[in-house]
């Protein structure tokens, strides 16, 4: 097959459209991306037969079928789910395939939003490379009879003399080291200095080590999610990622949902047990990493210049790490600190604190240096948690001119609306229905699960698209998006989620409701027929609704309009797959140029890893906190109004959705 | 006997002259009181017989020995050194006990310094009590669904808003009591505070308990000494002293000075097993003294005003007590917190650290509440420590106007000298001298000891005063300077410490040059004959000329001379007990009027309980260490000057010791 990250050019006929993919790539994603309607039910799983392709020009690999007949086959038919790009070549698309004899038919190009790229040159360049932790080698004048200075005091006056940095000394545990220290290598030595977060205030000595060692400071940054625990090794003198590693979030055991855990916790031991579990998490994680990783050769010493010896390539030391962040939402990170979280789960939903002071990384377990410091990112109440201040601080939302929507959505979704002179956010109960939970065939983003999804409109045959072209076994999140985006564009559905009265053998009275069939039992890998029904989209519309009358509501509260959004950040898993258009088209997103939206990925875990490189995070985010007011939605009057509002596709309101009012009218005189 | 309180009236004839004692007093003691001589040398064994009187008037009680016949017994003579005063009484001190016939010969007062009295009383009006740890109640409204602010949040503004005061939270410890020590009470809480050093600076929460627990707040200070270990244990909402422990410092058992303790300290696990046993020490002290205390009765919350229930009175609970201070030497410091000693004994001699971070009480092992906050006294160099630098505290010298010197003697002397503008500060090897140490018949002050002397200068027969009124069996500190003293003050000695050519039975030619017989075998308790001899006269000039060559070099480093004293301050154990005059005579002290010498007591122990009950010794002191300028002795050029002349008595330069030299002029014309 050649090297897969070769790209080949496939030109579509009679169109003449065309895609540049890699090769493996199989036709039907091919012409997908083309912009082009192929029928298929069965997700490339080549038991459905409908998406014959001719092969007119160049070399494919697979698509063969017993649906396809050996003269076919001689004759250059395949199946586009299974034909895969081998070099560049020209297909047919034929009418039984297609929607108008001959013409592949036009389909909307999927639109993800482009990645938030997160530049460590352009940190550097605005002076933002700024670690929290830093090394610096010191040469100081051994003891005399004219100068018997403490060791404390000569090396405070080394490092205020020959660096600048007025230092504080605060723990007993560095005093103990420091005699030894100095003298091993005639008081010569390696400062271990906390970075202060306000100007003017002093470094702190952490930990001090004989000899010349201060290109050998590392550093963590961890996101403790309800379900997965995600780490990431960083090199503090160069801002290099050394590397990661995640796991299942091990309280899972007890429970999917933060309600779970807390429950859990609140029995006798209960809060040891969580907290033990994903401390022991992190530390695998920490073992896993430090196994990855082989240590970055000998630099110059950044503050003073001076050029160090090449070290041999030794493994990064687990006491050589000297800072971790942490990020999570409020409940994760009540269990990881210890801290009581049963009010969380009663209303008025009050956490311990919003505010977590730092500590020794060892303090709380984790299997480190002891002077090793931590942070956790703050919260901003029981349901708008550290993990979504950490994505405001990875956004850089909270210092831009333009008002941002920030929304981060998962099982519930967060929202932050604001720019650098204010912050509003909330939490939206949107349900699982994102994940799969609460559709009758939802499922998640496993191999199998249709993902992407056109429909002829001629024949409202589907075009289904499987992840990793496997025969379909249910709906995954962004999929179910794109089906309820595509059946209401094509009128399939009304405005309120109910299936117009059609006559079609795919629209049928099921259990729940009216539903539709895309795919029939032996195009699966199902025992049943994969639908959606009327059930499973007032669910996805009761998310979507949620959380866009938490925006509106927002807005309201602040007295702006969705109109006045200048930009959307979107973070999570979800954000990275969701085909834009379809989320304004079904008013889950406000209607903005899909330009102005930027996906920034896991967002808790972006914003720990800037807390590591630059200490400027530390001292924004209080700021930060303490701009942005956080509104329980069910206490705002409004709400309810905007949500009921809400419960449409897009929304009762058409003139927030101009683009896509228009497009259904376009869609209704065709 | 009656009530050993009361006081007593004894009139010595033939002079008159009266003294009022306690009862139990013996007439011996009374005498000497009223200044008068009776020839003793068995200090109250009533075996030399020669300290016979006769009861004129009155009563006393026991007196008799087989040297007093039945008939001289009968017309009321008695032993003066074992007759106890039981009334008013008239004494007649007969020919033979005394000086010329009848007359009872003077003999100098003894003078000791007033006492540096604590007065709670004045700290109050002046604003200086100020505990570094406070109570507050606090009532803050229960959350609901408008206000759902975070517990941390919450109690924060209540405190700003209620208290003034400014609070920072630091400690995951408090954060995690927090959420249930809140509901317990429906939001009515105590807080317990750090009250920051500085002003403007942020209070620290340290603990949160449910209800109103304000009235109980309690602190501990120590003195770590290297021989003794001394506890206090303070009600800090009152001020009230409520008990007191000591005991010998367990590090005695591995060498009775610092340097083999240090010697120790380096061997492995020696540090650990040096720190173990001050620690176990100290936990020891803190359990006797919470089983000696009961509580107080609940009182008005200081800051609000608010009165509180009155509690059962309560033994004090070990997490009650909030706050520890502690004074120590620079080595035992360094051992009570595990700190790296070894360079201490080594030239330049150079400790780990002069100051040392506050700190949780139990991160160094003591056994208190995890909340429990503890602060070490800072000190000026290896041999000037922390118990000088509380001592110096504790005398308010480092406030005052007065030119002041300081003055600590143990085994080695440490002397402060300054006034509120600046302060310099030196060791002087003064050697155990004043302890005992390298005096033929030199003991520590335990019974039998002789504390108090006087000659006869006809006969030159001793007045031996013993402490217990026991048999002597050898000399005290107190005693030797009163002797040396005595001795050179009538011609015995010479200002080189020799014996002049007297022909006398008492002196005679020992094994270390001339020496001068205090009590024959047959007075002592002792299986020879007690003596004090030139070798001993040496070692003690040499101490007192280490001491008196510090302060004269001290004073000329800062172009100053004796004469420009206005105080001395006298802490320490030796301190109490010296006789003022007899210190100016040898040279000890510089020759000042007596008014203006104090005595301090426990300098170490004061300092640190100050620091307990002012928090503005914990700012002041960080400024007085900064003033103050180590002198290292023996680097400066002209100590050894200064010390060669002080290797009289009382110095080369009589100048320097006017009336010292009129005595001594007027004692030869006799």
């Amino acid at each position: 097959m050649g090297d897969e990250r070769q790209e080949y050019t496939v030109t579509f006929l009679p169109t003449g459209r065309t895609s540049r993919v890699r090769a493996g790539t199989e036709l039907l994603k091919a012409a997908r991306k083309a912009g082009l309607h192929v029928n298929a039910s069965c997700g490339g799983a080549g038991v459905c037969g409908k998406c014959r392709v001719v092969v007119e020009q160049g070399r494919v690999l697979g698509g063969k079928s017993e649906k396809i007949p050996a003269a076919s086959y001689e004759q250059g038919y395949r199946q586009a789910c299974s034909a895969r790009v081998c070099e560049d070549v020209s297909v047919r698309i034929p009418e039984e395939s297609s929607r108008r004899g001959g013409l592949g038919t036009a389909v909307p190009q999927r639109n993800h939003a482009r990645r938030h790229v997160f530049d460590m040159e352009e940190l550097k360049q605005e002076g933002g490379w700024f670690p929290s932790v830093e090394k610096v080698c010191i040469e100081l004048s051994p003891p005399a009879g004219h100068d018997n200075r403490a060791d404390a005091g000569r090396l405070l006056q080394g490092l205020s003399a020959q660096y600048n940095r007025k230092c504080e000394l605060k723990s007993l545990v560095f005093l103990r080291k420091l005699g030894k220290a100095l003298r091993r290598d005639n008081f010569q030595a390696t400062a271990t200095l906390e970075v202060p977060v306000n100007q003017g205030a002093r470094y702190r000595l952490l930990d001090i080590q004989p000899g010349y060692q201060c290109h050998r400071n590392f550093g963590l940054a961890f996101d403790i999610g309800t379900t997965t625990v995600y780490g990431v090794l960083i090199d503090l003198e160069t801002g290099k990622f050394l590397a990661e590693a995640s796991c299942y979030n091990p309280q899972m055991s007890y429970g999917e949902d933060v309600i779970s855990r807390i429950i859990h916790a609140e029995k006798p031991e209960g809060l040891d047990v969580m907290q033990n579990l994903v401390i022991e998490a992190m530390n695998r994680l920490i073992t896993e990493m430090l196994a990855k990783v082989q240590t970055p050769t000998a630099l110059p010493d950044r503050l003073s210049g001076r050029m160090l010896d090449r070290l041999d390539q030794l493994p990064v030391a687990r006491d050589e790490i000297n800072s971790v962040s942490i990020a999570g939402n409020t409940t994760m990170t009540h269990l990881l600190l210890h801290l009581d979280p049963s009010s969380i789960r009663r209303a008025p939903y009050v956490p311990t604190s919003t505010f977590f002071p730092s500590f020794r990384a060892r303090e709380i377990g984790l299997d480190l240096s002891d002077t090793c410091a931590s942070l956790v990112y703050p919260s901003i109440s029981s349901y708008v948690g550290g993990d979504i201040v950490a994505g405001v601080m990875a956004s850089g939302m909270y210092r831009s001119e333009q008002l941002t929507l920030f929304i981060d959505v998962g099982t519930n979704a967060e929202i932050v609306i604001g720019n650098r002179d204010w912050l509003a956010c909330a939490a939206c109960s949107a349900g699982p229905a994102f994940e799969g939970g609460g559709i009758t065939h939802g499922i998640r983003a496993v191999e199998g699960a249709i993902s992407d999804f056109s429909l002829n409109p001629e024949t409202l045959e589907p075009m289904n698209i499987t992840e990793g072209g496997k025969a379909p076994i249910g709906i995954c999140g962004s999929g179910l998006l794109i089906i309820v985006a595509t059946l209401f564009e094509h009128g399939v559905l009304n405005q309120s989620g109910k299936f117009n009265p059609l006559d079609h053998p795919r629209i049928r009275k099921g259990r729940s409701g009216q539903e539709y069939v895309l795919a029939w039992q032996d195009e699966c890998a199902a025992d049943h027929d994969i639908v959606i029904n009327e059930v499973d989209i007032e669910n996805f519309i009761r998310a979507k609704g949620a959380i866009f009358a938490g925006i509106t509501t927002v807005l309201q509260q602040v007295g702006l309009q969705v109109s006045d959004l200048e930009r959307i950040i979107l973070a999570g898993g979800f954000g990275s797959y969701i085909d834009l258009d379809s989320a304004m088209s079904v008013g889950l997103l406000p209607e903005v140029d899909p330009d102005k939206i930027l996906y920034l990925g896991n967002g808790s875990l972006a914003g720990s890893w800037m807390c590591e490189l630059s200490n400027h995070i530390r001292r924004d985010v209080v700021e930060a906190v303490r701009k942005m007011t956080g509104f329980e939605l069910s206490e705002v009057p409004g709400f309810k109004d905007q949500y009921m509002a809400s419960m449409f596709l897009p929304h009762t309101d058409l003139g927030l959705f101009p683009g896509i009012a228009q497009r259904v009218r376009e869609n209704k005189k065709e």
